[in-house]
Parts: structure tokens; C-alpha cells; sequence
């Protein structure tokens, strides 16, 4: 790694230094692990105090603060963080351009310049992929499949025919895409088999994680929106269109034929029900299970799910279900006994 | 796509036709996505309207209706839809027959006739595959495998040694048969390993999604049952025996020694603990949680789950927490003055 | 198998026979399908009458017990039997040394001394594999990773570069190992990647599912503690630390930045949310949401979870939430009612 001067960093990122501007930095840290040469960030006022005694020799910030660190001001802390990382290591691991003898590559497959294509790789005929995609070892790419330009493929992912994937795409190891979808008709007690002619269509600039399964639909595609970031294990129904630049966090589940808008966020292991409509900007708190159409805007929480300031409040409530029980009993006997007294003429007045 | 006339369709189908029986159909699609020369159906009364101006050719439907198409009568539509696609779309997208000279296939094991073996698949020592089977890229195949006639595994899929596969079996990618299941004793604080030895039986005409992982026995064989439809990332525990023709939504998780009975289904990310009794016919709603043995044909739903019809009404009921408790402790309050105004004798009357 | 005697057996485990004691053993079995020439267990009191019946020659127990199968005799059955079956059935089932012609291995990496690499296996630059290992057919092993001795990687499995896996470790099929972690700096609608330069570090003897997904760190590594024993399907956050000895049992996930101490148990589908602290010897109920840090040797239940008597029994009172309801308005209404006599006085006495 070539060391920047924190000036050079500044610049980058549009920023302006406090203190020493000529600080050689090579790498990047934490608040708490960073050394000499290391730069880090505050993004999180929690953390303010930390900077006082980081070792760090420059701190990403968003206003002046004390620290023995000299300063990198910026709007953005975090972003400007991101590209920092992505100047200093942003680089794929793969050679610039190589087509492993060991591929196994259909003559009608057609592979752009500067394409990486590792070791058994398989990719089957009319297949197009972009210039400057790395397709990591054991993937296999399916028939009339289309990738763009700069897309990374992790080792073993698997893509079925005819899907379209965008351009400067990232999928992670092991991800299925454009598997059939769970679509059966069941007659007389057995389950016949809907076959899928829909296709998945992967947008630009998306990235999945590792291990996810994105079903083709079955008439319809599928769609992964433009900028849509999606953790690890998630899966996708037929059918089911994501709007551009949601955020999928890792186990979440989505059913099929769910129409999404942009910049949702859905929580670690949520599952959303199949034909829901769910708007833009939705969000929605982990394990929640969405069962409704959800309009714009809203946050939701809890499974079943309802808007999130009361659903916090109501499912914190289940805690006190026993001393709620006890005192309903309670009441329910002294109203009796006072009922009771008052038949008789027993009451203690 | 050779063209049918719809006459033709009817036939296939066993049902009968209303309007034009020869016009020709090339495809399949939507109510409101069809062109002409395209058949739909109609399976649910909900989209009845759209009948009235689709621009199919045909729609598939149980009654006769109004619509400029013509009609294929038929009992049960989406059956026949079903049919209709396998039809049209239901080949195979791999070659009739092929050994890929880039697959590494043991001396003593026996690949069937017309059985496509793709680039990459390992198939270890004493493995048979039945004939018509299509093994897709990067599968691997242990030792002592049996898979029937007519299977597909798609690319990636890997079975442990000793497992059982039947006939017409359908595997997706990057599913997992047959590693060890979560087995340990633990001895003064240490996990040693429980040895796994028995299998994983997948009976005929079971198909499974992508990402799935069956674990094998440790000593007892874990079976899916002839018919079962798995969806994506189901995981099924050492030993469990899940009945034919049940249907497990994607993300389920089910724990080991379960005895499931047949025409199950468990709706997406529902859990199971281990060593139950599922009964036949039994529903199990979406991110239900089981921990009891349940009865045959019961509908369940919720975390902890019971009956469905009163668990929907109690779970939905969690909104109304804040209200309840507002409501007792407005009571309790009430119930005390008035205590205590009688205890003072100075109640208001 | 060879059979062993009893005895044998007995002092290979260090307990004592009860009955003959040189009755040959040459395979182990469950309490009901035993038969003659097979040992057995009892761990569970349970299932004491079964060995009235059983058909096997031995049976593990802590006690003497009534049964015609003679007894092994020792202080913790279960792992006796554990030591038993690996005894028989623990060897490997690849061969004890081969490189595989078709397999794709780095000049500069190191592979030890009777490591066996399957078909289709590929290594990259730099990477050192230890003694013993065996790498199955597909497996891909990124740059700079470090694999120790005896070590076992299923097939597919996917270790990204720089990651540090230690001895005997035991990585099931399809499992990935080091993709980046979910973390994205949002800056005016646009989700901005950090670029992931932390490891995974998984130490000694652990053994991780089939498909699980183990993300590599932003800046810190993400650690796996010496003895852990991981379900299939789990998925574990950027730089969360995960003590040693603990039981992840199937689809948990935990996100990012926790820290959790050794011995935990955590159930089925759990999840648990970033940056917590989780004690020693936690333990955590089937499909709970971990939101809080958790104390030391506490045991929790539920969605939000809290201490588990607690919310086994509050979660068990929704079951009751609509009799709770209609109580509650029986008793507003009678209340309103004696208010409303007392007011006009028209009580009834």
C-alpha cells in the first residue's frame, strides 16, 4: 500500500485538514486499534472520548474536536471512511485478465476484455458477460444468461438460464440465482410441478450476499432494483420485484409476487407474506413478520407487524402479561366478593 | 414452440372448449400480460374482471365466463395450467446425453443411459445414477450414492456418501444432502462429535429449492417423503422423517428425530423443535414456532403455536397490550379509592 | 468393521461390564433396532423400559439396570457411546493421501504431508494447508488463507483470502467462509461499500454446517472460538467474536460486533443484534430476538427475549390475551354500571 498524506486523503474525499496535513497514512482502523500511520473515523458522538487517546495519526470527523490526531473535517464521516477503504484496498483479488484453461467455456459464450474466467467455471452457450467482470473459481452460469461490465461473481455462485444481470454487480459465494420458484398445483393430493419461464433480473450496482437463493418467476421476473444491497441468506420469491436501493439485511424473506418500493430496509430474519404491496421507505425492525400492505414511509416492528413506536411498546408489554393476569384475577375476585356482599347484606360497612 | 390449436390443449387436458378450438396457442401468461396466441387461466375468482379485457387467445377457467377470449372448461384451472406449461416448457435445458469430458467420474461407478453428466461433477467410487438423469455442473457426488431415474441435480448440489435418491427427483442448487447432523456429548465442558452413519433417503418425486441442507442420521436414516415440495434454505435435522406430499415454504427449519406425517404444510421460517409428532394434514402458519406434538389435521399458527383460529385472534391482540394494561391500571386505581372511601366512610354517597 | 469384545470396549471408554464380557460388538444402534452383535445406550431414564426388550448384546449405562443385554457400565453413557461410534465408524472417507491431476493449486501454496485434495478443488497464491486435511472435491481456497492439520472441508465449501482456519476444524458442505460483511455507507440515497480488510479467524477444533455463511471483518477480524460447534445455515455478522465452546444450532444469525463468551447455547433461528455483549454460559431459547446485552449464566426466551421462566410463562399467557380482553370489558362495564347506580342512586340495595 502506497501512503497518502493526509492532505491527498482530504482531497479525495473533499474535505479539509486540521492540523498536520503532510501525516503519511497507509492504512485504517479503529478508534481504539489504530496506530501511527492509520487513519480512522467519528461517527458516533458514543465514541467522542475515544479520540482523545487514539494512536491514530488522523480522525475522519464531522466537526473539530480534541484529539492528539490531527483532523480530517467532512460532512459525511463514514462515507468519506468508505472511500478511504476503497482508495487503499479497493482492488479485486483476481489478475486483471485470464481465462483459465481449467473453464469450461461454450463456444457461443461471449466474454469481454479484461474478463477474469477462473478455474471451473463453467458457462453454457449464448452466454454474454461484460468487459472487466471477475467470475471467481466453480461458478456456474447457465444458458442465454446476460452479465455486464465490472461484475464480480464469488466462487460456486450459481446463475440459470436466461437471467439478466446489470452492470458492477457483486454476488457472493454460493448464492443461487434464477432457481425455480415454489409454485405447485395440487391436484388430488400431489403437487405437479409450475414450471418457470420467468427470468431474474439483477440491476446495476447491486450486491448479495453469500448463500442467497433469488427465485425466477414464473411468468413474470423477478427484479433486484438498481443499488439494492442484500445480506447474506436471503431469500427472494417468483415473481417478487425489490425497488431500486433497498436494504435486505442477512436471513430476511421475502414470499413471492411482493411488489416493493426504494430505500426499504427490512431487519435480520423478516418475512414478508406473498402479494403484499410494500411502499418506499419502509422500515422494518427484525424477525418481524409483515402480513399487510404496507404504505410509504412507515416503520414497523413485531411479528405480527404493526407500526413500530407502538409495536415496541406493545410487544415490551408481553413481559408483564403474568402481573397483568394476576391482577385481573385479583379484581375479578374482589368484584365478586363485593357482589357477593352486597346479595347478603354482608358487606363490611 | 410449435403452436397448439386450442382444441388440441383441451384434449391434453381433459377438458373441454368455448369459441375458437382452433386457434393456435404458442405460450403461456398472465391475464394482464398476455398477447395474442397466449393461454392464461383463471384459478381465483378475485381477478374475474380481467377476464373482460385481456388479450389472450385463451383462458383456462372452471365455469364460463365473459371475455373476448375463448375458454378451456376444465375442473381445476391451474392444474391445467400447470400441464399446459409443462408442455410447453417442461424439456430439459441439457443435452439428451453427454459424459463431460471434464467431469471426474470413479471407475465403479455406473452412470445410466441417456444421463447427462456436466463439466466439473465429481461422482465418487461405488455411486449409481439412474438413466435420463441430468447432473449439472459442479455437482459432487459421494461414495456409495444411489440416485434414481429421470433426477436433476442443479449445479453445485452435493450428496454425502450412502444417501438414497429415487426417481424423478429434483434438486436445486447449492443444496446440501446429507452432512452430519448437530450431534454432540458433551463431556466436561468439551463437544466431541456424535460419528454419523446413517443416511438421507429423498423419495421419489420429492423436490427441493436451492440452499437446503438435510442433514443424515446418526443412526436412524432422516427420509423425505415421495411427493414432498421443499422450497429454498429448509433445513431438515439428523433424523427426522417427514411424510409424502408435504410442502415445507422456504426457510423452514425442522430439528432432528420429527416424525411428520403426509399432506404437511409449514409456511416459510417456521421451526420445529426436535423429537415430535406431527400428525397428517396438519398447517403450520409463517414463523410459527412448534414445540408440542400436534394432532392430525390441526391448523396451528404463532410463537409458541396452537390452534390457529384462536392463536390469530390472541396474537393480534398483542396491539391492544398498551390499552389493556392502561385499562387495568385504571381500574385498579378505581377499585382502591373506592376501598378506601369505604374503609373511611367517606364515599361520595 | 471388526468386531471388538465388550471388554474391549469398556476399557477403551474406562468403564466396567456387567455380564459377559466377551461378547463380540462389531456395530452400535439405537435401543429399539439393535440387534445381536450391537451396542446400544441408555442416556435418558426415559427410555429405561426399553432395555427390558432390546435385541442388542450391550448396552451403555450410568447404572445397572434390568435387561438381557449386558452392560458397560460408566459415568457419562452418551459420550461413551460417542467415543464408541468414532471408534467404528471415524475414519475419513477420502484416501489418506492424493492431490487430484484436476485440481487447480497455486505454485506458491504449501500443501503438507498426507493432505488430500479432491477433484475440482482450487488453491490460490500463498496459501498453506496443513498435514492430514482434506479438501473435497470443489472446495475454493482464496489467497493468503492459512488451513491447519486435519482439518476437513466438504465439498464447495469457499474460504476466502487472508482467512486463518486452525486445527482439526470441520467445514460442512457449501458453507462460505470470509465473504464481506453488510456494511454500507449511505450517503444521499446511494448505499456506499466498505471495503472489508478484517479475516476470519476460526480456531481450533471447531465445526461449522453445511451452508452456513461467516462474514470476514470490516477492519477487526470475525472469530470463531476454539471448540465451537456451528448448525447448518448459520450466519455470523463482521467482526462478532464468538467464544469458545458454544453450540450455534441451525439458521441462528448473530450481526455485527458482538461479543460473545464461551459455553453459550443458543437455539434454533435465534437472532441476536449487533454490538452486544453476551456473558458466559448464556443460554437462548429456539427463535428468540436478542436485543439487550446478557449477563453471565443466564438463560432467555422469547421475541424480545427476557429470562426465560419469566417468558415461558408470559409468552404461554397470550394463549389467554382474548379471555384476559373480555374480562377486562365485562369488569369496565360493571364497574361503569355500579358508578352509573351510585350516581343516579339506583344500586340495587
Amino acid at each position: 500500500m502506497n501512503a497518502k498524506t493526509l492532505e491527498e486523503l482530504a482531497a479525495y474525499v473533499g474535505g479539509s485538514v486540521r492540523g498536520d496535513a503532510a501525516v503519511p497514512i497507509h492504512s485504517v482502523s479503529t478508534l481504539e486499534s489504530a496506530k501511527e500511520g492509520e487513519i480512522t473515523f467519528l461517527a458516533n458522538r458514543k465514541y467522542k472520548k475515544l479520540c482523545l487517546t487514539t494512536k491514530a495519526s488522523a480522525i475522519i470527523a464531522a466537526e473539530e474536536l480534541e484529539s492528539p490526531a490531527s483532523l480530517l473535517i467532512t460532512e459525511d464521516p463514514y462515507y468519506a471512511f468508505a472511500q478511504i477503504m476503497d482508495l487503499f484496498y479497493g482492488k479485486p483479488d483476481l489478475p486483471e485478465s485470464c481465462i483459465s484453461p481449467k473453464s469450461a467455456i461454450a463456444q457461443s459464450a461471449q466474454i469481454g476484455e479484461n474478463t477474469c474466467i477462473g478455474d471451473f467455471v463453467s458457462v453454457e452457450e449464448n452466454t454474454r458477460i461484460g468487459r472487466g467482470s471477475r467470475i471467481y473459481p466453480g461458478v456456474s452460469v447457465g444458458k442465454n444468461v446476460q452479465i455486464g461490465e465490472n461484475c464480480v461473481l464469488f466462487p460456486n455462485v450459481v446463475v440459470y438460464e436466461n437471467c439478466r444481470i446489470g452492470n458492477r454487480v457483486r454476488i457472493h459465494a454460493n448464492t443461487t440465482v434464477g432457481q425455480d420458484g415454489f409454485g405447485y398445483a395440487t391436484h388430488r393430493g400431489i403437487h405437479h410441478k409450475i414450471v418457470h419461464i420467468g427470468r431474474v433480473i439483477i440491476e446495476d450496482d447491486a450486491e448479495l450476499g453469500a448463500g442467497c437463493a433469488i427465485e425466477r418467476g414464473a411468468l413474470d421476473d423477478t427484479v433486484i432494483g438498481k443499488g439494492c444491497k442484500i445480506g447474506d441468506h436471503v431469500v427472494i420469491g417468483h415473481g417478487t420485484r425489490i425497488g431500486p436501493h433497498c436494504l435486505l439485511v442477512p436471513q430476511v424473506g421475502i414470499a413471492g409476487s411482493v411488489v416493493m418500493g426504494h430505500h426499504c430496509v427490512a431487519g435480520g430474519q423478516v418475512g414478508i407474506a406473498g402479494h403484499l404491496k410494500i411502499g418506499s421507505g419502509v422500515m422494518i425492525g427484525a424477525q418481524s413478520g409483515v402480513g399487510d400492505d404496507i404504505p410509504d414511509g412507515t416503520k414497523i416492528f413485531g411479528s405480527p407487524a404493526f407500526e413500530a413506536l407502538r409495536a415496541k411498546r406493545a410487544y415490551s408489554l408481553i413481559k408483564s402479561l403474568p402481573d397483568m393476569w394476576k391482577s385481573l384475577r385479583k379484581m375479578e375476585k374482589k368484584l365478586a366478593e363485593t357482589a357477593d356482599a352486597e346479595e347478603h347484606g354482608t358487606a363490611r360497612r
